[in-house]
């Protein structure tokens, strides 16, 4: 497995030059907050013929799985995302999934990269944080430094073919104000989660400890807060694990294909 | 006072014989339900030397007040709301007050007409109770047949001139999933009090029984469910007490004014 070992400063790095970094291998770690501006994505890589039952549970499953882009087989280019990106190198960590068991973490997709993978990319949680911030807001697990809090849920998502599995949320805390707010600028994003999927009532979908979040990191919820919840790109993840495709490559969570979009490109109204 | 005794049957009225009806006191009720998809608007009647001063209230208070017009001094008409409209006429009942006290309830205003008189017409609830009826939520209070619930809070409106004074808020209650949807709709609505300002803990903005509103009505808050906030237009009400006016005509709560307008027609987005 990849450790992330020192990582090199790149918060000031143009995209393209960033993009070199991530490229060669010089940066494995986080894209929260880097390239500013610029649209993330999450990754899900399948064999072929396990394709179109997942472009079907992206179709069912639009809040958890905004679908972004879908590649050829065997191609990991995808011209609407940007002329110059590889989606099999582009990307600081990827983790490598056999028949749903998780195998091994690498910065380098050459050794398991097939000729029939096909790329769904998918919305992320980092283009509204983003707009949550320009509004104002604070976004605790940035505040904090933190990975967001993660969850598994009782929130069934609609099987599709072979797969079938619970929506996963992240979970941001905020006065009932502010949660108002966000939910109106999430809204604008439904290609990046849209609104919240719950607010205030952890048990009402399934979550037993807001304090031990299943993926992430925990953040502090203050007095007079609410934790509000979103469904979160980890879904498909959750959903592997229980669909057992003999292969599934996915971005290394909070490592993220970093795409030549804008943010604001994402979003309606 | 008016009291209000039998009312005849309106609900299947045309707007025109409902306007009928209510100018010649035929029908005294409340507006709530009736003329489905037209805008009811709030009232403010006031002498013209305190006008400026409301007027920059509103602009101050816009969530709380949102001005949809202002008539010339004198004058019961307003033809953007509808050419066959007289304002001192169409409502069912007015309230009266003096020195910011409470007078009398009348259904005619002719013997309170004053030729100085500005009328504040201000968008209301309604219209958006609406909205989130087209879409399939519950608002409890028009479920229950009742008055919405209203309270005072700790929430203070901006003061412009003599007026000053707290917001007051309406309050519908509403599962997390379903106020996420209210929210998104009552955002639509900025000319009817927009999304809500609160939700979750009624002591933040000072109410501190939820269960006993200061105007209108207690609704069931069910189990699973988080009471919603929006500004009230009896907000003005509220300040014209605490400024003491000479004169000030509103309304009766429940009792609007229905224009010719469309409520859609207020929808932003």
């Amino acid at each position: 497995m990849l450790t992330s070992g020192e990582q090199p400063s790149v918060e000031q790095l143009t995209l393209s030059a960033l993009r070199e970094k991530i490229r060669t291998n010089a940066y494995t770690g986080s894209t929260s907050g880097l390239a500013p501006g610029y649209l993330q994505a999450n990754l899900v890589m399948l064999p072929a013929d396990w394709a179109n039952d997942f472009l079907l549970f992206c179709q069912k499953n639009p809040v958890a799985c905004p679908l972004l882009g879908v590649t050829e087989p065997g191609s990991p280019f995808l011209a609407e995302l940007g002329t110059d990106i590889d989606i099999s190198r582009d990307v600081p960590e990827y983790q490598v999934f056999y028949d749903g068991r998780f195998e091994t973490s690498v910065s380098d997709l050459s050794e398991h990269w097939r000729d029939d993978l096909v790329i769904f990319v998918l919305g992320c949680s980092f283009s509204f944080e983003e707009a949550l911030m320009q509004s104002g807001l604070t976004v605790r697990n940035i505040e904090q430094g933190r990975n967001v809090s993660m969850y598994d849920t009782q929130i069934a998502c609609q099987p599709a073919g072979r797969f079938s599995g619970n929506m996963v949320v992240s979970m941001r805390p905020f006065t009932p104000k502010d949660a108002i707010r966000a939910i109106q600028i999430t809204s604008r994003y439904p290609k990046a989660h849209g609104a919240p999927v719950h607010f205030g009532f952890p048990d009402a979908i399934g979550i037993s400890d807001i304090h031990s979040p299943d993926y992430g990191e925990a953040v502090d919820i203050q007095e007079g807060e609410v934790p509000v919840f979103w469904a979160c790109g980890v879904t498909p993840q959750n959903v592997i694990r229980q669909s057992k495709p003999p292969v599934c490559i996915t971005h290394a969570p909070g490592k993220m294909l970093i795409t030549d979009l804008l943010n604001n490109a994402l979003s309606v109204l």
